[in-house]
């Protein structure tokens, strides 16, 4: 597995004329040498690799595990004598051309490697990654199952009186039972909070009064995540809510129907694997046919792509400038929000087939009263 | 709090004669503003900041809650059609110097506020944060004492057959049970597995060959962290482990006495609030015992701050800059590595005071034998 992804990465470094690539980005040293156990939000390894070599840079708490399970890298152990400089030295005269990851490569970092390579070119490794193998669509499926089996259990357990975190704590402790984990901390909503698109659960506690219940979560197994949201109704939806609830599944109807439509002119036109659906279309698609019916726009992006992070490329927003290509997953999360009063949205995901798309996350989108 | 905690930033933006900074670190912003639900690993905000203004730069997924929670600051909503760069154009011209955080900030974000702001220069925050306030040392403290609280729960289940994951989940749900969060995913190690520092808490299952059981945790309440470890023995140690345990244990004595010894002398000789105190000797003096007496110099940092976040300044490591003052709340956790063999490592938490260096965690550190 991880042959062929340094392969493909290869390709790339020289596809880009490039001489070698400095990766930065935990999740992308993830995904190239299979371990997943350093911080998030420290800097505690980098990779850093070329058609010749293929070093994975780290100190002396992780060394032992490294050799262990990272056999197919060599170790640049950092220490408090041996800084990453040694290891640029050593490689100055025969890179001319370093790719690095500029949206995720600090300032402080790049002084450092520009002490040594002159000549710095962006690099994603984010491309790569969006477009799955068959063994990682089944960990995302994997995934997503437990999400569906999370949302049937935990709709069971919203009564008045309970309070978000109550919820949320639940839904994490039914998806551990699992053998998962959370892939971020629950967005459970009450009420008026359902307004806020990524609201902080907190301490509310359900009442009668409040109708919307908005519910965003998902698993992580095996390295891979699901993300799913659906809103449920406490009793029986005014005009309103129900206007905004048909108006938001009806969004990613549209949205769906689009990729599907472009698929198939695409294989009509004989165009080769749907490289031409743009996502900033599908994005349009939804968040027109929101406004169309009387309502605010989407004030965040349509979807994401999902995988060993619960956010990755490619992204449906109306900047995008990616394509969808088979092999990718993604969210497809149209919502209406109105301050003071609540929020509906509703998130799929979707894996983007030979032959169509296939939504892959299953818990129901009709109307649900409790 | 948050004016007290704006009116020093205010100061150091004055005394290091910048006009403003532009802040991106996720912990630095909870630090100033409050709001704590932004993700740990993606760009959701930034803060803005200058003796005349004080922007909180975020997406309409937040801004109604920051409407709500963060008052003292002025929220700029990005959006599709608003970029970041739009409030950098309204401030061009009254900024000619302006502070980046330049080991948070990426290399892409950097270029955007290039085109805007010619003269950039690093601004630590987190020299701020590492003086804490008598109200986030109480903090510190409830999380320490729910880390001692778990720690006596947790070795009361360690037994043959458990799992490192086992105890690892037995803590979680400990510390959840207790209103708090884990602060960083359990480090719980058997056997040989303990000579990995970092080691990633897995299948393993206990044997009775298993003598050592290396537990590094911590609990997170009211947004502040703990952080301890502690060796306990399974059965009863060999010459080798023994020896091991009492120097790390002694080794970090040692560290202990020097602090107070030094804090001793600079209130003699009248020097003011401890400044003289470096991190990097506290570091040398636990890392000399240890090689002292025949170990190998210790693979990671003498210690690390704890606040917000779990790793924060100061740094006791042989490269610090750092000097400990008034204020700090620190771990000191030497610790010895054999590899194929095991390691000990011993890790508490300290406040200095004006009157000396005080522990706050509290659990057991003679040898235990379960």
């Amino acid at each position: 597995m991880f042959d062929k992804r340094l392969q493909q990465l290869k390709d790339k470094i020289k596809k880009e004329k490039l001489d070698a690539v400095f990766i930065s980005s935990v999740s992308n040293i993830e995904y190239l040498t299979g371990y997943s156990n350093f911080s998030k939000d420290e800097r505690e390894a980098y990779v850093f690799i070329s058609e010749n070599f293929g070093y994975i840079v780290t100190d002396g708490r992780y060394s032992e595990a490294i050799k262990k399970q990272v056999p197919h890298f060599t170790l640049f152990e950092r220490g408090h004598k041996r800084s990453i400089e040694h290891l640029f030295k050593k490689h100055k005269k025969a890179i001319k051309k370093l790719g690095i990851e500029e949206d995720n490569l600090t300032v402080s970092e790049h002084k450092t490697i520009k002490r040594h390579f002159k000549n710095l070119k962006h690099f994603k490794v984010g491309y790569l990654r969006s477009i799955k193998t068959s063994d990682e669509i089944k960990k995302i499926k994997n995934a997503c199952r437990i999400g569906d089996l999370a949302f049937d259990y935990i709709i069971k357990r919203i009564k008045v009186g309970v309070s978000e975190k109550q919820i949320a704590e639940q839904l994490e402790n039914f998806i551990k039972g699992n053998a998962a984990i959370i892939s971020f901390p629950p967005i459970v909503a009450f009420g008026k909070n359902s307004s806020i698109p990524h609201h902080q659960t907190g301490n509310k506690r359900l009442t009668i009064n409040d109708k919307l219940i908005l519910l965003d979560f998902g698993a992580k197994i095996n390295g891979y995540c699901s993300d799913m949201t659906r809103t449920v109704f406490f009793g029986k939806p005014d005009g309103r809510q129900k206007k905004m609830y048909d108006t938001v599944l009806q969004a990613q109807e549209e949205a769906v129907d689009f990729i599907a439509k472009q698929q198939a002119l695409l294989i009509n036109f004989a165009v080769k694997n749907g490289k031409q659906i743009k996502a900033k279309d599908v994005d349009k698609v939804a968040r027109a046919y929101i406004i169309s019916k009387g309502f605010p726009t989407i004030s965040h992006s349509l979807g994401h792509g999902v995988g060993l992070k619960v956010h990755e490329h490619p992204s449906l927003s109306p900047k995008s400038k990616d394509f969808l290509t088979e092999g990718m997953v993604f969210s497809i999360e149209p919502g209406i929000y109105i301050p003071n009063f609540g929020g509906v949205r509703i998130e799929d995901l979707f894996v983007l087939e030979k032959n169509g798309l296939r939504q892959i996350t299953t818990s129901p989108k009709n109307i649900i009263q409790l």
